[in-house]
């Protein structure tokens, strides 16, 4: 199952970003598995990685590299997350760097590696590493749509967004791919990001924007709840459009650049929703009227997380009893809730504490029929809001997770 | 589904506390749906009440009149939860505490109401208020079975405990009853308890015997993490033993009695959580070795509410990749993954942070496969520790509650 059509956009090249995919054969043969992507000399890199304890080995790896020296290369595989593998799997992740670096003539340091699969096995790393010519060889500006199928799990489809904004009179694009079926599967080790633009901007100013990004995207999602050992998200900057550079000194288009960054980083944060485990409902959660940002986010997430909203989402039955209960749980301090109201899809279900007088059962049945939801809750206390997305829990997000090792 | 045979043990009367039960026909007809409960003059009563802000109207009026006056009734209704009714489900739960106090010539403030069942209906007033007088025929102290039926809901079976001690030489009984098929169903208002003893104790050391008692067990099971509008338990001491009174002056069995209430109240919780919604795995998660009973209850339950961790339950996966990944998001500060160590039914199944190297999948896969599991997680960094029980996440839940109201 999933959430709309899902078709794969055009995805505009970046200048100076490459990606080259192929098959190694690490889980399933034939299935494009390994992908190598290269940036040019001078590209700037940021990112954000998972904050769990358990911090899969490639990550532990790339957090170091990515501090010691300028990147140069990301090199992804699926089928094996590398998670959960102690030494050995740190000893894998630097030997992959080590090997593709020999192959492209760069320091280790400038490679960053990335696994996503099964959790505990061991990364099956002779298979990855005698494939990597292979992957130098596929790599193109035009490869974002393989990559994009390259770096998927219990994806259904490929995600990707793209955007083509004007700076000074000159093109600039921003182009993206990312993985995931659920904010986290620690036994799939999730959600991966990779977003390229060809403007010139500093890292410090890069890392800056890839955080704001994120906070309003990828990180406003979740499917159930958890956190994977190997989430990461990069931006690359590649600076091969002949614009300015945006640095500390330099800010009149950072704004520019950063709202068509955050188009794609939620486009593709969506997807994940859109391609979540089981989901059939795309779900939006906005929370206004509240005194922080903060107490919105906790109500939001409360109810975007609870399993008997989101079973009661799969039924299509607008139960505002469960969202009245899970927002009375929410641990907002001193909450009225003769204040509270709301919505789904603009139908006024909930007021004063109980059932809205207006309201039929009709209008909530209606309401709940399509593919995409949008409750509104109104807390009436303050100007702050926030929006979290999710999908539904039905029998097909058991299944998937019940039968998934077995 | 449920874990176990679960039969109702005896339940030995408590001198002084009598319980009516008969059927009013409010949700299914023929069903016991209404039940009584009197306690001598002179008893003690103490209770603990939902924490949600959208707390239903018995629950309100019951604080009300349990400040207000020496309670003598406790009447609770199955079938309608009385919440999220606003103004008019208070006047309801009034006026039944009205009704039934002219039928015993009591004052209102004496009477404590419960409602479970349905969120948002208006409360069937007059079915009840008509069959109280069935219900006062019916009281006997020989009354408790039927009463663990009469406040049923989802439950599939009923819940009660009963110990019998020796005091000075006397016999002391506690017996109990409960519902709930999960810590939480807000559309079906849960946890429902009402536990006796014929001993003799001081209003104050009531109070603080239920809180102790409770924070031992029915603050340390979840399903599936909601807590509901009407969650209530009530502790209630006749005075009809002929012991001392235990007071603040007066402690010397304060603990034995405290012991065997607290057992009472753990069989009654781990009941409810062996008839867990959709429950076919009965799950006690230990989390030793924490710097504070805090953090390992913080890592016991996102351990027991991850639904990656309980879809893994229910498909007996000894799916050690997904308790690693839970126990690193619980936020513990600075733990030191390669010091965790995990069991499965005493089978070592991870320790510094991967895989252990002496278990097999065999072993792991024969401790998963009874309808008892034991989740033993050290983190070895203190002295600390804590237990929650928990249920596995499986198809049937997702059934019950995206069918309940349609």
């Amino acid at each position: 199952m999933a959430v709309g059509e899902g078709k794969l956009p055009r995805l505009h090249p970046v200048k100076g970003f490459r990606l080259g995919t192929t098959s190694a054969g690490i889980k399933i043969p034939g299935r494009f598995d390994l992908v190598v992507m290269e940036m040019d000399e001078g590209s700037s890199v940021a990112g954000v990685f998972t904050k769990n304890a358990f911090c899969a080995a490639p990550i532990q790896v790339a957090k170091q590299h990515v501090k010691s020296a300028s990147s140069r290369y990301f090199v992804v595989n699926t089928g094996n997350a590398n998670a959960g593998t102690g030494r050995q799997g740190l000893m894998d992740s630097v030997a992959t760097c080590r090997a593709l670096s020999e192959l492209v003539s760069s320091q280790p340091e400038t490679i960053l590696p990335f696994s996503t699969g099964v959790i505990g096995e061991p990364l099956p790393i002779q298979k990855i590493i005698s494939n990597l010519p292979s992957a130098i060889n596929a790599l193109s500006e035009d490869g974002w749509a393989e990559a994009a199928t390259g770096i998927m799990t219990t994806d259904t489809r490929p995600k990707g967004a793209s955007r083509e904004i004007i700076i000074e009179g000159k093109k600039v694009t921003v182009t993206g791919i990312a993985k995931g079926a659920g904010m986290i599967k620690p036994n799939m080790a999730t959600m991966l990001g990779y977003v390229a633009t060809d403007a010139s901007i500093s890292p410090g100013c890069l890392q800056g924007m890839i955080e704001l990004a994120v906070n309003q995207s990828f990180n406003r999602i979740t499917v159930d709840g958890d956190t994977s050992t190997n989430d990461a998200c990069m931006l690359v900057a590649t600076a091969q459009a002949e614009i300015e550079t945006i640095d500390s000194e330099n800010h009149s288009h950072f704004q520019t650049l950063l709202d068509a960054i955050t188009e794609v980083f939620i486009e593709l944060a969506q997807g994940l929703v859109r391609d979540g485990e089981g989901a059939s409902k795309f779900v939006t959660v906005n929370v206004t009227g509240g005194n922080s940002e903060q107490e919105c986010l906790k109500v939001a997430y409360i109810i975007a997380e609870s399993p008997l909203v989101k079973t009661a989402l799969f039924a299509s039955d607008p139960n505002w009893g469960r969202l009245l209960a899970a927002i009375g749980r929410a641990g907002v301090e001193n909450l009225n809730v003769d204040d509270v109201s709301v919505y789904l899809n603009d139908v006024l279900i909930a007021e004063n504490g109980c059932r809205a007088e207006s309201y039929t059962e009709e209008q909530g049945v209606k309401a709940m029929a399509g593919e995409e939801i949008v409750i509104d809750v109104d807390l009436r206390r303050g100007d702050n809001s926030a929006t979290v997305w999710t999908s539904d829990l039905s029998h097909e997000y058991v299944t998937i997770n019940a039968e998934y090792r077995t």
